[in-house]
């Protein structure tokens, strides 16, 4: 089981890596799945670029962050909890009241064991996050005018960059499936590390089955504007090529599972999940297009329009662990990431099998030089050989291998084996 | 009321004009459209211009024309009435005898008390055109071998021009509507004035209005070679912008509503009518394309393809003031007219408020840069910001804001308000 | 009756030739046709040409061909049946012994009576066909040691062509129609010539047709590899014009008839000929086409999609005298040919009647230049014009006349005559 082996990996190496958008976190986190995957390959796009509507912004990194009481004790330390630092927090170094601290001081008074996890990447901002009991018991034990020294050692360098990886497993079509996942959230368990385990996973799977149908591109990247950085370095291709994909996100809980399919809801990536849930007996919930929010939102859009499909457990928002400290690997347990990676995998295997032949030649092909005929033409053709070419009849690159079967009266297995003949004879590419 | 305005500039200024399809009398009538509508821009296209399978016709004017009894009495003064001259006859100075004037005298038996509307565009002809009862009168009174001189001063100049106005008002979108009357008929009120009516209105009515949505273009051109020689000159912008359009003729009276919709019955300006119908409960006949007869042949002609829908009262060739000298403003009302202004109104406003919106972006837009955004983002991202890439999500340029809005679940109105302001920020256009 | 002509020219003139895919057989055999009809256009190719993914072949011919027993008794002839030797035989001059011989001699247990029709073009071969009853009889006769000599003489010339005949009946529409049969078989009947006499009995009717609508293409051609060159150099031209074709083949005889349809069943030419049935009331067996065999698979093919329909009677590989000598002139007959004559007549007449008028102007044409208005325009304008007018509307090149004719309510005739005035106008083309 290999979701053993990336779990242990995500919750004792990723998971406490501070990491956001950019920065130093990110290229840890790279480096170790490149670790795993030497043919990974890294990316960095500069800071500032233009990618369609947006800009890769400045690399954030942090090396310290707290706050002293007067008594100079670490009354919140970033070292001790990723979160408690508001991500891409400007640096800081103040003396502020009791007051004007707890302005930037945010907690989850519903969830008040719980630290939330806040960003601001595109207002200069700092603030810190601490539980609501902690909050409580500050404002109990201090004065309104009692002085903090609030202290961030972070930098925003313009010429730093955005990190991304790629790690694709050639097929033998240029048809591609898209493996999405991100990481860009910081000692989060569902809500990202889930994702890369299951990729993980999935890469280690495929990867030792030596003739895959057809290609796999895995992607780790920041979400949002790291999709939308990916999507401008290779919209061509990727509309030329891939022909469904997947979105994980988490996808590592045992509560339930769901997804988002593609915009129109018609794409081969759609279907084969669906008939995944199905051949496992999985009930899931299905939401609509309008409750996406990972980076389905940026494959699906208009003049993109990858029909790509996103898988879930417990859908991001949907659970009251979602982006606080209690998003951790006792949500995220090895019994949901192996429900999720078996899901995946069969619909990935689906998808791996959905082929649309297309004739390479004009006409019929000419068998005897491939000693497809019986030599001596005697009254009957091959039977054989009648059926590999009723089924180049129908390879026009519209038709899957299930419809032409449909057509020249075979069923899906003998379909298949024809294919693989004809394919290996060069007859057909897809 | 607008119409009251230009009900009296037609019934006082044009109606006693000259009118053909060129010569003075249009030339007169585009300057006085011009003199209310300065933006109204006159074209000149050159007598003999190839358009299409036409050429345009010789430039005609008449200064007199009439015919002298023995007495050197004026039996017949085309100053009188401009319709008891045949529309392009040739130059005449001739002494005839009563049979001989009888054969090119016209005149219409079953309605004696009005006077026909004859024209000879394309042969060389003369004529003199009568009411029934005069012409017996006529017939007692004269002698078979009466002598009578013929006078036609007119002119024929093969070096003059076709003339036509255009006044455009621009909108936010580069989509038109097309509105087109005719200006060719000599003193006819259903047959031609109320057409011009009916568009001065509009123009008046829209023109006041701010922001239109589409650009609403009017034409005031001859019939049929006038319509040709227009679209030989705008094709291709006129097939790149218009999404529909309407043709006013015999708009003016009490008696009814009818339409002929384009020729396949699914323009946008097709569904706005049949709208407009509706929503004023206004009971109407729908013809059938081939009771065409006006300037609908031409746009909707194939290779043309503009789908323009033809607005009446009661249409052409059904009543029977038509193409006579009763055809006058005893048929045509203010409140023939103002029904129809409000119609026609009405359907261009819903033409209007049909937007079928284009993302100018690929991917996402930086919503926070447009400060659509919180600041800082806490767990929900903000309602009003969600609705806006829904919207976006859906601008392919193929679906309308009322298809949007089922898309994402919301009410028209709340889609229009979606739409303006991301129109506003310039993430779409249409 | 053409037949008659023809089934005496076949009979007694083509079937004593040695056909093969090239040689002296074939180019006998188009010199006979061009005789009939000096306008077939003889074509040649040369032997290693590259057509698609074949080549074609070496020119095979042969000046004699025997087997001599040790008395030099000739106990094979080919001279007395093209049958008795293999199509494609190489060069043979040999001493063998009894079992040797009978190695290479083949004959049909089932069929006693029938040489059987073997040809072994892509691999270097030789052999005798004779009758069973001839083998039983040389097996009683000769002793297991007893020598034979075998004589060849063949050649196949790396410098030799493929040849093929092209006759082109002009229409006035660059639309097409073709017909296609083939010329490669040896003396056989039903299974070549029927073919070739259909052909050149339509060619003779049709070609006193002065009129065509549409442009009717007969090629004779070698089968498979003559249809796959003929396409590598016609490919683009054809796909242009041809709106249907009919691949002729074992068309002659009286058992019944039978049809494969295009790949997509929707082709012009399927229609028609299903009418054709219908008229003539013929009761026919409707083969899949998986069922395919003759040239129709090349026509049909992905990229080529020529959508080309067979007409057989007794289709090839379903009676027994198939690919033996008893395909002769007594399965054959005149009757049977005739049937399939006016049959395919029919067809290619119903074929000839579909027209789909393109408008050749924009806008409505001017009518008066051309005499179709009644001088003075007077109320109405002529009936008859307005007809010609509305057909115009309709005439996009993607309606039928029959689709026009129910858009402007007429009858089919009527709609016919319309066609034909705008078309000696030139007003439509096809």
């Amino acid at each position: 089981m290999f979701i053993n082996k990336y779990y242990k990996l995500a919750k004792y190496n990723l998971f406490p890596i501070c990491r956001s958008l950019t920065g130093r976190g990110i290229q840890k986190t790279l480096k170790i799945i490149k670790n795993e995957f030497p043919n990974l390959k890294i990316y960095k796009v500069p800071s500032g670029t233009k990618v369609f509507d947006w800009n890769v912004p400045n690399e954030w990194n942090v090396t310290d962050a707290y706050v002293l009481d007067k008594k100079n004790k670490k009354i919140i330390n970033f070292k001790l909890n990723n979160l408690h630092l508001i991500g891409y927090s400007i640096p800081v170094n103040k003396i502020l009241n009791k007051t004007q601290l707890f302005k930037n001081l945010y907690s989850l008074p519903k969830q008040p064991k719980a630290i939330p996890y806040i960003t601001s990447y595109y207002k200069k901002y700092w603030g810190f996050c601490i539980t609501h009991n902690k909050k409580m018991e500050f404002d109990k034990k201090y004065k309104k005018n009692d002085k903090f020294k609030v202290i961030i050692k972070s930098s925003l360098n313009p010429k730093g960059n955005l990190n991304y990886g790629e790690l694709i497993l050639p097929g033998k079509s240029k048809q591609e499936i898209l493996i999405s996942t991100y990481i860009c959230h910081p000692s989060m368990a569902n809500n990202e590390l889930s994702g890369s385990i299951v990729s993980m996973s999935l890469i280690k799977h495929f990867k030792k089955i030596k003739k895959l149908n057809k290609t796999i591109r895995f992607i780790f990247i920041p979400e949002t504007i790291g999709s939308i950085t990916y999507l401008s370095k290779n919209l061509n291709s990727l509309k030329s090529n891939v022909i469904g994909g997947f979105n994980l996100s988490c996808i590592g809980d045992e509560r339930q599972h769901s997804c988002i399919l593609s915009k129109y809801e018609n794409s081969p990536s759609d279907k084969a999940l669906l008939e995944a849930y199905k051949k496992l007996k999985i009930k899931f919930k299905l939401y609509s297009f309008l409750k996406r929010g990972s980076d389905e939102r940026q494959y699906n859009s208009p003049g993109v329009d990858l029909p790509v499909t996103s898988i879930f457990k417990s859908k991001f928002g949907t659970y009251k662990e979602y982006h606080t400290s209690l998003d951790n690997f006792d949500l995220v347990t090895k019994k949901g990431l192996q429900e999720s990676f078996v899901l995946t995998k069969k619909a990935i295997e689906i998808l791996q099998n959905k082929i649309f032949p297309n004739s390479t030649i004009l006409c019929e092909p000419f068998m005897s030089k491939r000693n497809l005929y019986r030599e001596i033409n005697l009254i009957n053709i091959k039977n054989s050989s009648r059926i590999l070419l009723d089924f180049i009849q129908y390879s026009n690159g519209k038709l899957s291998i299930e419809q032409i079967a449909k057509k020249i009266k075979v069923d899906y297995k003998k379909a298949m084996q024809i294919y693989k003949k004809l394919f290996s004879l060069k007859l057909l590419v897809n």
